[in-house]
């Protein structure tokens, strides 16, 4: 289950993260350097995305029959993290465009960041035509994450 | 097997590409969007970077057990590949730093870029405390790729 | 965290299993057939039963560096799983040979299975050589699972 | 591009098998053990299968908008393979029965199999109900693979 901004700060990660999950590194996440694999935080994040929208119900909102696609992800590795380690990674967005919108996440191990990552993701029409953000969508990315139009 | 600069240009990928890998888009790799899933792209430049890495002979000049570990990575997705898809991803270093290098990526799909991405590559010793770059892989990297100092 | 024996009965998961792990299907698990693809079963019983030898100790019980290994798997699929679908993954060990042991994995969801698996898993010195069952891996099995010898 | 028998044959391969793959193992391949994953054996395996498909133009033959589904799939696991090592997967249908058929895989790394498998595969209509197998798809079978009625 998610964490909410209560759960997170009990958990000990700090504002303005409000949305995290929390769960423990898997064997196969782990590579042959013993620590987890770099392109596994991607998977992590897109995990996280997917969650995130499904619970602020942004899906819903965004019109028909949407495709939400990533557009650009940036990833910097701070520190290692190993096998079995319990770690959250938590997801808000930022920053608003015509018809994109930017999210920020990040990995706490020990309430301390490992990991963070950028992504701006798109919103496509059936045939693959960029769909500007509805205000019912722009709506709860303010309210919830206090995203700014950028 | 790796393709030189010459297997390049006969498959239509124009300097300063030098080294890439030929392959076609495995059912795995397609996502339930039915196109290649975009975290596949950060798999496909590891496996590149690791072939470069060895081809190159970079392993063997970079002092004792080096431990080669991604800092940042960057991904820019221009157009989606689909199921079956031949693709031909390339890989070329364009600066060194004293104690990492900077990689370039793209995938090529019928002549044409799809994604491109770019990653900060550091090397460990074994109490993972930052190792400079040997002359010998500096050497290497500037001879094969025109990589400059930055 | 393990589900144990009682939270197994109240989630309605039926003895005789004893261990397992509750989840949610990830976007990257389902396929271009817009179900959980099959091979992230065997990647699931894979993090069930490393997370069930670290719970029941395994691991310290099996002599100097044991090296566990897969020696077949069988998987029978009986039903599709679905997007976001909650899912309880069981495993336990039903018998024991000189160098082996037997496990067997289901994956329950609404209360129904939808795959089974088996493993046998063997115990390997440095050099890859069989090493037999200590007896206090064996006590483990039988006490908690009620494994027998076969 | 796949392997018929006389390009198996001069890699090495025996009769009967007829259609293969040849790759090298790539990082991520690779588990904390330091050899290949158990699980990469059946992602290599439903690679396989696909393009053995595609190839052999099953999914032309199949009526409508058939869905290829796995029933069961075996593993066994014969020796460890290890980083960069150049392997061949083969294929091949050895049986037939009302709605599916039985094929068997294997890996070959110099020339010595290393792990074999086998999948039940059926074909479904677009409601999940079972659908025979065409005249056209058995005689395909048949003539490439000697694949029985069973």
């Amino acid at each position: 289950m998610p964490l909410d901004a209560n759960a997170l700060r009990t958990a000990g990660i700090p504002a303005p993260w409000t949305f995290g999950m929390a769960d423990r590194v898997r064997f196969a996440e782990i590579d042959s350097l013993n620590h987890v694999n770099n392109v596994v935080y991607l998977r992590w994040y897109e995990t996280l995305r997917v969650n995130y929208m499904d619970h602020y119900g942004i899906y819903d909102v965004a019109g028909p029959d949407p495709k939400f696609v990533v557009k650009t992800v940036g990833l910097d590795y701070q520190a290692e993290v190993m096998r079995g380690a319990p770690y959250i990674n938590v997801a808000r967005t930022v920053a608003m465009r015509n018809t994109s919108f930017v999210m920020e996440y990040a990995t706490f191990v020990d309430g301390k960041i490992t990991t963070t990552g950028t992504a701006v993701v798109v919103i496509l029409n059936a045939d693959s035509s960029k769909r500007p953000l509805t205000g019912a969508l722009r709506q709860i990315l303010i309210e919830r994450d206090g995203a700014v139009q950028a």
